[in-house]
């Protein structure tokens, strides 16, 4: 470009705007040879698909719920990992955490009723919830689809199973607002039951598959109201159920349970690094994290942003790539029920002296990548935003401002965090459910995860914030 | 904005353009109206998902090769859809097409070797290769990766079959370019091994998935060269011959084909529209090909496509929304193996007084959407482009200039030729292989395919380009 000096309105400007390539807009700052770089860590993942092959061995191990002892055993396995790809750093940083177990019942069944008896119903219990006693609870049904729905029904409620049924609004193209709209039925459905004068709830699983598959997540009580427990149910059984009670109001269901929370046990947060060559005391962080539901085999949730991240330093290892700043790969336990590994990490940062320049954290799924998400002030958004030249070599197509993720929200000095974003469509078919298997990754798709986030956390350590 | 005259260097209004939102750039044109249409249009697609039902319906109904008695039976189908749906015409357009038939029989295996005789190799013909003699032909093997090895083979060739082991570049982000670069030992396959003295061709299968299953598509010969016949290996044989061959190079192939191309024969392009309340006379056309290769189900390529315009006219229906202008889709014949669709209608186009304001393709997939790809002058693209905060709301992220599409490629008149651009990374574990059934089609991401050109389509109809 010429330096021309000219004479321009503002509105004229917005109508030049249009006809520059919007690729060129941004492309002040990187220079082709990150380009280069993108497309190296872009073309090493999808070729040696080497977090795919580790999240398949993972996934073999069985569930990584909070405090079982298999959590444990498959974190010593991600360290051993960790230390074979030859990390400069790996350890654990001790978390004290819920321990909740299912236990061995979780069974629904119709017990008095015109006709259904004995139909069994597709449960299971959420987490955090109490079990029954060993000879279960019998009770009827009111089925409500809102908490004011509940309220209006007064005395009706006394001695039922509340039964939500407000379906996900499958409509709604962005699936995780759809879901946040969903899932207080879950959340909090087992204290409005209780509130109401009910003995249990049973939840209309948050999914937009429609199968009879339940789909599990956290529940909360309140210690000023009894506890009651509370199931998810399968979509189809859920309609059923419904329909059920059309033809029968006065049925009654049988619900046994031996879940129960235990004492809170030790557990850890995983933690690998690459030591930067310019600035070691200054921290690029990519992470996801290592508990999930013990249904299915967490794959999508979260073993897929936790083996990205472990990708991510691979990567720099495998292209011989040194980073300036210090990367580091944070394998944050218990997102699901109690979030102390994101708190714990967060008490930690805020007291060793490292600095961290930035968090990026992996935990909507494997999907093709989108972008990402940016909580920091609109200089920083800007600043990544012009690198989106450089994030297009591996699938990117923006950068937002928004949540950057519940593990690393805890980092609060860090100048952003940011949030991976890949395609949501199909998150919630899989999602805390016997449906989250290895099987529903694609491996392609997994990999630009991976190469995406290593691509910004390459910008990140060479540029800074 | 106020309009205040200012002085502003061009480097300057480059460091101002990061800081202006990019949604904002664009949106002077559509108003909110347009943002809310649009969301009905995802959400009727969303929660009807009709056809998405009517794509499954489709496959169940066999293969829809090009000259094929099913083609024809599956079309009066797809007539009698548009019919029921309300579409105020809708005909046929005669269509004279290739007639290729696979026949029984497609068998290959090692016939004379050290240690392998009688192991079968899991190929299958490809589209428009001559048959052998029903006794097959016995050859031995030579491996070459690309033309350029095979001519400075020499002699080597001779009395050879051919095979050709070039893999597709999985570390291409770029799917369809990866399949670009490799497709030619498919389609020109049997040319190069015949003029190099060779008796047939073995093509390593064009796919992103490593399994077994033959990619089959189109492959031409030269009239002034030898035919010679020409199949596609799956790739886990693939491997399997090019070790043989290393432990074995004497070895011997066994080569049975009973394909043979017909005469020319009778079909047809499915065309139906609403009618435009203001200007009925200019079409907006969209559509996709209506044949597929008969191995797997052609449902994403391109079953999902034409079903998606169906829809697209649907969703106007559904919503009562009357356009302005005339809304046509014309599921085109034959775009596997000749085109001939697309040449009769672009012909048809030329000559009957309509006028075509834009042509939009659906031939990628039914993934869920990435952008659309824009052939037609900057003005047009750039309009088109100022209706990204609109068509966002369907899942677009870009509007790019590119190619539109093989078969609305003949509608010269047309001032944008536009393509449907879904992500691409899962498209070529499916294309032209028994991996292409409806299992594969999620729900969600096909209907947003259909409420994304919907929204371009009534944006085309209301504004004009």
């Amino acid at each position: 470009l010429k330096k021309t000096i000219i004479t321009v309105s503002l509105p004229m400007i917005f109508l030049l705007l249009p006809f520059v390539p919007s690729n060129r807009l941004a492309a002040q700052q990187p220079k082709n040879q990150d380009q280069e770089i993108a497309e190296k860590y872009v073309r090493s993942a999808l070729t040696e698909q080497k977090g795919y092959k580790l999240l398949g061995e993972m996934c073999t191990m069985g569930p990584r719920l909070s405090g079982s002892a298999n959590s444990i055993r498959v974190m010593r396995w991600a360290e051993r990992k960790m230390k074979e790809l030859g990390f400069n750093r790996v350890w654990m940083q001790p978390v004290m955490v819920p321990h909740w177990v299912r236990g061995d019942v979780e069974k629904a069944e119709i017990s008095k009723s015109r006709g259904f008896n004995g139909r069994a119903l597709n449960v299971a219990s959420l987490g955090g919830s109490i079990g029954t006693d060993p000879a279960g609870i019998t009770a009827g049904v009111l089925e409500v689809h809102s908490f004011e729905e509940l309220k209006s029904a007064g005395s009706r409620a006394n001695g039922k199973i509340i039964f939500f049924n407000r379906p996900m609004d499958i409509g709604e193209i962005n699936t995780f607002r759809a879901y946040g709209e969903a899932v207080n039925q879950r959340t909090q459905g087992a204290i409005e039951a209780s509130r109401a004068g009910g003995v249990g709830a049973i939840v209309r699983s948050v999914t937009t598959r429609y199968d009879n598959v339940p789909h599990v997540g956290v529940m909360y009580y309140n210690d000023s109201i009894p506890k009651v427990p509370s199931v998810a149910i399968g979509l189809e059984d859920a309609d059923f159920l419904s329909e059920a009670l059309k033809c029968d109001p006065q049925l009654q269901v049988h619900l046994t349970l031996d879940c129960k929370t235990l004492p809170d046990t030790q557990s850890y947060n995983l933690i690998g690094e690459i030591t930067g060559s310019e600035k070691p005391d200054e921290i690029v962080l990519v992470g996801g994290h290592f508990d999930c539901w013990d249904k299915g085999q967490g794959a999508q949730d979260d073993g897929a942003g936790c083996m990205q991240s472990m990708e991510v330093l691979d990567l720099f290892h495998r292209l011989n790539i040194r980073p300036k700043r210090t990367i580091r790969c944070v394998f944050f336990i218990n997102e699901e029920n109690g979030t102390r590994g994101g708190e714990y990490y967060g008490q930690y940062a805020d007291t060793t002296g490292f600095e961290h320049v930035a968090a990026i954290e992996s935990d909507r799924g494997a999907a093709t990548p989108r972008g990402f998400t940016v909580h920091g002030d609109s200089l920083v958004l800007e600043k990544i935003r012009g690198w989106l030249p450089v994030l297009q070599n591996a699938g990117i197509d923006w950068v937002r401002s928004g949540h950057g993720g519940t593990d690393i929200s805890r980092i609060k000095e860090a100048i952003a965090q940011i949030g991976y974003v890949p395609d949501g469509q199909r998150y919630f078919d899989y999602h805390h459910s016997d449906n989250d298997v290895f099987a529903t990754v694609d491996p392609r798709e997994f990999e630009l995860g991976a190469a995406s986030m290593a691509v910004l956390v390459y910008l990140i350590s060479e540029y800074g914030l």
